[in-house]
């Protein structure tokens, strides 16, 4: 059987699949969260073509159902700070990898698209409050609310985020243990032993051990979440969450490594680690029907090769 | 019919009730949320007995619930700051509350122990990071944990919280969609338009309309949220929940009246505000059986007394 090999490639000029992700990741100057610049080696044979209509128009989706929910609108002290600090924030590719693995085990996007809008408001609280930690060290953005209102705001998008999701749930769906089990899924991502521990080990610990103590817990328990959230409202079996659980997590990892190793100009080869996160993230989609796999894939944007 | 009147009186020396209440909220010194010091006109002939056991019971049983679920265990830089961070705020009845109603009902009260324990969570986090703001202001605090370590442990008790109420879903229960619609209450009171709103104004606007602009969105929403979500947990009627709601609204309103009017120098008269709040209070528990109503009423403690 062909082997999969992930190439993943810093330089990305001019490739179509970076100015995707570019639309998908608008603000990369942002903070440490920048986009995923994943790419692949130029391959007209390539097996999987990338499809970047499907990650732009679930990326639109998600935006419309958020700004429906986040109008602008009186009193404005408080919906103004709330939709720019939302709309502002560095984006994600977890939310979409959300609505990507519920399509992938048969569930439709609607089931997904509340989950969504819950982790990229989650995202953007938790970006927001980081903000205020790095505020007058290496941070710039593009607003111009104080600490104070970042604060609030931030305080008021978790709960926000959350009550999106309760309010999904319809009773004549009979799914109400699924958005429950959901809830956990994110508080838990999100919490001391998720989002925060990392975001903590960052301010604390700088230095040491930056994969497993920041990447894993941010990015990495951010994106395994996303897919395994995406899983259980898709309706997947236990296996398929845990699988989109492990492939998040990889997922996320590259993009943890992306975002930091040259900012902290870290030893060895990044390619290196690259390519053996990309390999373990595609493992995981062994077993799943190969017609399928394609658009999700492309979040690590593969070569097939025979080996 | 007697007529229900409340004397509301801030001077409580040697009074055994307000000894009850300093054991239910021991740091009345930290920040706005000063305990309630609600009192009766001595009469021993009162009809309503006031049991100080039952609010201190409940009060343990909540201590207890919330202890076992943060342990001071590895990794320490996690839990002993939430451990601390949630036992060292300010004490709040609210949560006390919320069992008292779901007892009220008929419920018991284990159905609303997962809620209060989420809305002490959530009151300690917001007072957590209330302290962020009011710093090197007028605040102090009894602990060492810096900003970052303040920000942080609040941002993780608020999803911790959730997380408790969550994961008491009991399948065999069928109560899922309780839990859901309590998560909803509890989001909505805790975020921009409840207590975030109430905060917001109090930095901002200081010194207008006190009692609107910031009781009513902070201990005022946050109690009523405690009365209805305890009503729904312990199988209320509608008519019982928006009940126990305004009961809690009006409680929270005395709450925030007694923490900041001596603060503020308000003009006019705190009794006379105190004692129309206590009032729409007690008018909310008519119809209840008045046997079953003695325990929850002595919140606002009343002197009854025919018209």
């Amino acid at each position: 059987m062909p082997s999969l090999t992930a190439t993943l490639l810093p330089a990305t000029n001019g490739n179509p699949i970076l100015s995707a992700l570019r639309r998908l990741n608008p603000n990369r100057q942002l903070l440490s969260h920048k986009p995923m610049t994943v790419t692949v080696t130029a391959n007209s044979n390539s097996a999987n073509v990338y499809d970047r209509s499907y990650w732009i128009s679930i990326n639109d989706e998600i935006d419309a159902h958020l700004k429906q929910a986040i109008p602008i609108r009186p009193p404005l002290t408080v919906f103004e700070p709330m939709h720019h600090l939302t709309f502002d924030a560095q984006q994600t590719t977890a939310p979409a990898l959300c609505i990507a693995a519920c399509e992938l085990v048969g569930g439709n996007r609607d089931q997904a698209m509340a989950a969504a809008s819950a982790l990229r408001l989650m995202h953007a609280a938790a970006f927001t409050h980081e903000h205020i930690i790095l505020a007058g060290s290496r941070a710039r953005i593009g607003h111009s609310f104080g600490p104070n209102i970042e604060l609030l705001t931030g305080d008021g998008m978790i709960p926000f985020g959350l009550e999106l999701l309760a309010t999904s749930d319809d009773p004549t769906q009979n799914n109400s243990e699924r958005i429950l089990r959901v809830i956990i899924e994110i508080t838990q991502a999100m919490g001391s032993q998720g989002m925060l521990d990392g975001q903590y080990n960052q301010v604390q610990y700088g230095q040491s051990d930056y994969i497993d103590h920041v990447c894993k817990k941010k990015e990495g328990r951010f994106y395994a979440c996303a897919g395994a959230v995406g899983a259980i409202l898709g309706g997947g079996t236990e296996e398929e969450i845990e699988k989109l659980r492990r492939y998040g997590l990889h997922v996320g990892l590259v993009q943890g490594v992306l975002s930091n190793w040259f900012e902290r100009k870290e030893k060895g080869s990044m390619e290196k680690v690259l390519n053996e996160l990309g390999n373990l993230a595609l493992k995981e989609l062994e077993g799943f029907d190969q017609g399928n796999v394609l658009a999700i894939s492309s979040l690590v944007e593969t070569n097939f090769s025979n080996a």
